[in-house]
């Protein structure tokens, strides 16, 4: 197992092949089927269910050996499957299923069913979980409120460690048992104990005496990204999240905050390239084309502008010797200011996004930012201007090399500060800078870098001849 | 507090001005300075300390208001603003905090000193210590071993359950109490028993009765990638990390997966983008241009391909007008089919690191992108294709214009396999697709569309005279 990554790939295909292969075998292999799944993880069938198809998803689901195991395949499953097999199970079934499920991801699973199943399945419940369940759908799915559970622990302002101790015992299935929450009698949280202070501390003495008061904790409407920031500031394995007024309404746990972080992720490397958070492997063709071209569009029309551009000076510059090497050599600069632009631009983005920018430190970031651009333009441009001089000096001549070198060195200077400034101005205005970096600071840069270079060719060359006509 | 995230930056905005302030005035306001750092939280003082010069650093710092609070502001400070302050302590100071920190984070911390002042360090700590900083510093700080901590709970086989609760018990300030790994007599991990079970388990009964033996474990060289995507499948708030003979060396906690997920998901946004992990913020600008030289150099070798495609087709190109035409249209269809490539890739290189796609799934997504990309390519090569007629036509003609939309729609086609593969090529020959995604793909497919392009001109157009000349 030197190599984990590859042998659990290899593994899930395997266990692919058994399932499937048993599934199909009729009657006495259930049994067979039943011992197999009996080993495996239920987060491994998970997986392995996205690659099947409807009737044998639902043969081996329900082969599960338990309504624990049956829950966990359902959280863990994307969303697809999930839906899939929720339609495919019994009523019965189904609320035996979700029953088992913990009350955040029942709410996801849910949304994928219609309106009317939904009101069935929330009505089956115990009156206290339907509760629960009616109170976190008012929350979006990205905010604290749409990621936490209600299911926590909690002990009264006056409490003795010894009841609060007989809380946790009481409560061994609850999701996290290693903070008790004090509670005023309003629902206000005033403190929090860990299960250590509880284990260490004399049965008899009050909470009040020793819970932390200074808690780190996060509102229902705070962002996921918000969330996950401060968790991982912090490093907290749970974080209670209150309402406006103060009151305890749930906590988010660590395993949340490691899938959001990993959505956040997705979302942020497939919104860099144009696209949405889902792999397209799960969802029909049409759909993934449709999320692409409005990006493409934006692609479109900015190469729509950089014609104009050139079409614009073309009427200018009317040596046609002089034309044929303008053109490639605007697609030169465009390239690598593109580039540098992309880079500054993510570089900002990411800073932003961490926190390693913050107003304070917006304006040294952008002085640097705009350095290492004239750095980078320097050696481009010279090297660019040997290369010219070595192969094309004949050719050309001086005159035309010495303005590619220096529209070269001015369009990726312009396009650093390009680069840097978009998101810091899409973050004052309220715009997702991790949308607007993508395609528009290429954009932006390709147009404006094909102008400045060509502002130069028509500066300095208005007089000169080129050596080739 | 509606807006939680502006609000976390005001607050360090506004403790940057006040510790500052507070630290410049000398004696008699050092009480004042102590006041305030008693009242804010380690992890707030780490962050501004890295807006700060070295002396106030280090004033603010001697200001803590304990060691442990110096020791998490260490550990929760950037390596620029660690490495200074490890600096500027006198050597009791220094060993002072660093005891006080976790053995994982002091092992990260002692990277930046000297060899002589780690060798100091260590000779100082005690000899259980010290050994344990020796095991630690031999694993690449990217693997699990470089991850985990050795601190953790043990029982060995044959404990009861009150022995096992007496260890919890006898341990309270362990990072995790959570869970006591049960070893046999040779170090071999044979199961685990949580803190619910032994606060359920009558003290007499043996844990071997209900110690879970099928552990979710990762090894010692496990890359911090695939620790972090079993935890996130198994929702694991700790795992633990065995060698290759199965012997436990140590712990993950959910706070160190935090990280390196965040970790990674930096470097890959970074990556894409064609630079590498840390902001510029935390280093010098020569470094900055070092780092992203290299890949605008890939840019640059790409561009001049580019040129020189465009160059041997003008030889054989010998229509005056047909050549002003060509040019931008190649930069129009390189732009689009980039674009095209770049989101195919980053949704291949994501879907190879989140899991969605492995061995058994990559035909049909290949296949996928390629409909996907069929399709958009005519989509955009319709609507190009409206654009010239209603604008161009009387200009370049039918020809031209026909030629336009094939090159078009057969180059982004191009794209999206080229996006799809390259990333799929790069896992089996063992080179990390989150590297080649970005420029490679950008670059093939830049020479390739404007290959395809030239290709079509010529095979429609060798007899074919344009409009205008």
């Amino acid at each position: 197992m030197a190599q984990y990554e590859s042998s659990t790939q290899d593994r899930a295909v395997a266990l692919r092949e058994t399932l499937v292969s048993l599934s199909i075998l009729g009657e006495e292999d259930l049994a067979a089927l039943k011992g197999c799944l009996n080993r495996v993880a239920p987060e491994d069938v998970a997986v392995v269910l996205g690659d099947l198809d409807t009737e044998e998803r639902l043969a081996i689901f329900k082969a599960l050996p338990s309504v624990e195991s049956r829950a966990t395949v359902l959280e863990e499953t994307d969303q697809q499957t999930r839906s899939d097999l929720l339609e495919g199970l019994s009523e019965e079934e189904r609320s035996e299923v979700i029953g088992e499920m913990p009350v955040d991801d029942l709410v996801d699973a849910l949304d994928e069913l219609s309106e009317a199943e939904q009101e069935r399945i929330i009505a089956d419940l115990e009156e206290e979980e339907a509760e629960d369940v009616r109170e976190l759908r008012q929350y979006e799915p990205d905010s604290a409120g749409g990621m936490m559970t209600s299911e926590f622990l909690a002990a009264p302002l006056g409490a003795t460690s010894g009841e609060a101790l007989a809380t946790v015992q009481g409560n061994l299935t609850a999701e996290v048992i290693s903070y008790v929450y004090v509670i005023s009698g309003a629902g206000q949280l005033k403190g929090v104990v860990s299960i250590r202070d509880l284990l260490k501390a004399r049965p008899e003495t009050a909470v009040e005496e020793y819970m932390e008061t200074d808690i780190v904790k996060v509102e229902v409407e705070t962002d996921r990204e918000e969330v996950a920031a401060v968790v991982d500031k912090y490093n907290l394995p749970v974080i209670p999240v209150v309402d406006s007024s103060g009151s305890i309404r749930g906590i988010v746990t660590f395993d949340d905050v490691l899938d959001a972080v990993q959505d956040e992720h997705s979302e942020d490397m497939l919104r860099m390239a144009g696209t949405t958070a889902i792999h397209p492997y799960y969802e029909p063709i049409y759909m993934g084309v449709a999320k692409r071209l409005p990006f493409l569009l934006v692609t479109l029309t900015g190469c729509i502008g950089v014609l104009l551009v050139q079409e614009h000076f073309k009427e200018l510059i009317t040596l046609p010797g002089l034309m044929l090497m303008v053109l490639p050599i605007v697609h030169l600069i465009s390239g690598l200011s593109g580039n540098v632009a992309v880079v500054t631009s993510t570089v900002f983005v990411r800073g932003l996004a961490t926190g390693e920018i913050y107003p304070g430190r917006i304006s040294r970031a952008v002085w640097q930012e705009l350095f290492i651009g004239l750095l980078i333009g320097l050696v481009i441009a010279v090297l660019v201007g040997l290369v010219l001089s070595l192969f094309f000096q004949e050719k050309y001549g001086s005159a035309i090399i010495l303005v590619v070198v220096c529209g070269l060195f001015a369009s990726i200077a312009w396009a650093a500060v390009i680069g840097a400034l978009v998101p810091v101005f899409c973050r004052r205005f309220g715009i997702d800078p991790a949308i607007a970096s993508g395609p528009f600071v290429t954009i932006t840069v390709d147009i404006s870098a094909s102008f400045i270079f060509l502002l130069f060719v028509l500066l300095m060359l208005s007089d000169a001849a080129p050596a080739t006509g």
